[in-house]
């Protein structure tokens, strides 16, 4: 057998038999394992430090950009962050073991629904180094085993991180191969590992499209996708003009570069000749360029350039805006529906029945009705944690956290009961 | 293009079309329509019936086993129990819309996780026709629209079902296609299903491996699987004798045909040459072949065939059953992990620290603790109607019913809330 195989095998193989060994322990067993890790990581600063200089230096000769090199790059302030957040996992109630249903049959037996543990995660992810602790960590608290597999760009500072939490995770009694880094950055061991479903229960692809595509074309297993993000505003024509205008403003401008940020925004024609100019010039002063259909064009002329098809359709996470005017709400729900992603999609309007109509009918993971669509996030939910914000429906559907890194089973308890 | 990829597409596109207003319909009107299908399924025997005698007459000649001919042959009886059980699932409650969770966060929003249809299900199957009708009920009870794939050996009954469904919905108000069958079964459709996720977002396959592992193999999408089950009993050196004998024959002999049937036996050391061979007795009379390890053969002898490796990951489907004697709880778990496929199994003891580590360390959809393994399943569970049972982790495990064809989306209330 080819070697990569070999290796990408015997790492399923370890990882099957690990997650055995820590669904069964108990959550302070557990803790207490996510608290050594983050004493670890706080020794190990300067080898993470050092290790990921290397790949900062590696990644300006091959000319990454300097927001990629921003991504990658590690702080001493950004270790101490990594490590209390670890120590807030650690403190955060386990959903494990929850009891989520029960009841008795007619017969007797009694039916217990219990969340355990999925298994065996992948987490496949590109240069930000954070997430090799951020992803080990949340699934070592829900009982699974991880195997990770970060980008070439972080290699060395992934390693450096691994290797920390390996160690601190061990000294507290981790069950060894609980946390597996894939020790090369070969594009094949994805499809490796995608197509190991014997001993990888779930993979989540965390990165740009082209990975999630050789993920989802070769898995043979659930996989749960992070897509990205075309998030919609509608401002009806019974909206709060200054609600309107600021939950716009914040969902473009307050971090441009996320997947919750907004993309685009539908007017009601009843109102956007007067709505529009306002808007649009805390816009521009936010350094927002503005793209418009015909009617937006018509309002703001000249500072908005005509929208393309593709616009509607465009994440792109930086400070453009794409305008569109609607006739009501049907229109706006017909192109949310057509053009948007079914990530987070907003209304705005003081009026219930317009609101409840589209919260029912845009079948998104997040609707809100008047707040910003900024706040898809597992923190913001009080999740206490994330591991991503699922653009997929099944399992997880939106901000995906602890619970979402469990399954179930059923555990029933008879005495004698025979089917006849 | 391709007239089959054509035909695929636009079947894929009807669906999603038809998935947005079979989503709005209030649960009157979704159960009116099913009342309205249940109807013309009575009203169309005679068609459905001639339909099924084409397929009966074809198997034939093609030279079906009985078994075969059996589950593809309808009769008036049959068809008046499909209405019937159409009935029943319009008179069970249903998820839809259900709220989920509902907490305010500190800035006053408001976040409901609610319980919505999935959208558009792809159900593939072999011959048994009444699939057509149960499948689709169950999706339109909540609120999906459904793409039908049947096997070729049931062609023309379950287009006469599928007309009958259409045609007793279309007059209830049932949105245009939300139940297509696709109307050929050329095993390319299959591929071009499984590839269409924009237009697909869940497939449930229902047949033999073969069909399963093509789905796998070509997927985009969530697949659910409903694969092999190779349940294990385990009788414990403190099981109570007769409780044990009766759990063993009720598993092994009541269906010996279905997945929640007993393919294996793990006796404790200690209580082997006592137990087993009052068992093999009543086994041997219900006309149970027995295959055993080295220990029981002993035991045993001369009525047991040596067991090969092959055995203790068997699903016969059969009057067999493989026999191992094991030397205490922690082989019996190993074993069961090791071989077992997952689905169910089962402890026979009296002790209950035993059989407390038994159902937390077997890893498998349903544990049971002195019961028959022959109770997963949606009716037993009290589910009142079941899709199949699931083998897979995510989103659905053990008996699929009405609940697991949902999904849920976040709806946020705010009052101008924007995130800082």
């Amino acid at each position: 057998m080819h070697s990569l195989e070999t290796t990408i095998l015997t790492i399923g193989q370890q990882a099957r038999i690990a997650s055995r060994a820590l669904a069964q322990l108990s959550h302070d067993a557990r803790n207490h394992i996510l608290l050594a890790m983050a004493e670890e990581m706080d020794g190990s600063q300067t080898e993470i430090l050092e290790a990921n200089a290397r790949d900062v230096e590696a990644g300006r000769e091959r000319g990454l950009s300097e927001a990629m090199i921003d991504r990658l790059t590690l702080t001493e302030a950004r270790l101490q962050s990594l490590a209390q957040d670890i120590r807030d996992v650690a403190a955060l109630p386990s959903p494990v073991g929850e009891t989520i249903r029960e009841w008795t049959r007619p017969n007797g037996m009694r039916i217990v629904k219990r969340r355990t543990p999925i298994g065996v995660i992948g987490i496949i992810y590109e240069s930000r180094p954070n997430v090799t602790s951020d992803a080990a960590v949340l699934c070592i608290k829900t009982g699974n085993a991880v195997i990770l597999r970060g980008g070439s760009e972080a290699i060395h500072s992934n390693q450096a991180l691994a290797s920390a939490l390996q160690r601190g995770g061990n000294r507290a009694g981790l069950p060894e191969n609980s946390v597996q880094l894939i020790p090369t950055t070969d594009r094949e061991a994805v499809r490796l590992l995608a197509e190991m479903d014997a001993f990888v229960d779930l993979i989540v692809p965390r990165g740009g499209r082209s990975l999630i595509e050789t993920v989802v074309r070769y898995a043979r297993m659930p996989v749960i996708k992070h897509y990205h993000g075309v998030c919609i505003a509608y401002v009806d024509k019974d909206a709060d003009f200054s609600m309107a205008q600021s939950i716009v403003l914040n969902g473009k401008t307050q971090r441009p570069g996320v997947c919750n940020a907004l993309e685009s925004l539908l007017v009601h024609k009843d109102i956007a000749a007067e709505f529009l100019p306002a808007l649009a010039e805390h816009l521009r002063e936010a350094g927002v360029e503005l793209r418009g259909d015909a009617a937006t064009q018509k309002i703001l002329a000249p500072h908005v350039r005509a929208a393309t098809e593709e616009d509607w359709s465009t994440e792109y996470l930086s400070l453009i805006l794409a305008i569109r005017v609607v006739d009501d709400l049907d229109a706006a729900i017909a192109h949310i529906e057509k053009y948007g992603s079914h990530h987070s999609d907003v209304i705005i309007t003081a009026h219930s029945e317009t609101a409840e109509r589209f919260l029912r009918e845009i079948d998104s993971a997040t609707v809100y009705w008047n707040a910003s669509t900024r706040f898809s996030d597992g923190g913001e939910f009080g999740f206490g944690a994330e591991i991503g914000i699922s653009t997929d429906k099944l399992h997880a559907r939106g901000p995906m956290a602890l619970e979402e890194l469990t399954t179930y089973k059923y555990v029933i308890y008879g005495d004698g009961q025979i089917r006849s």
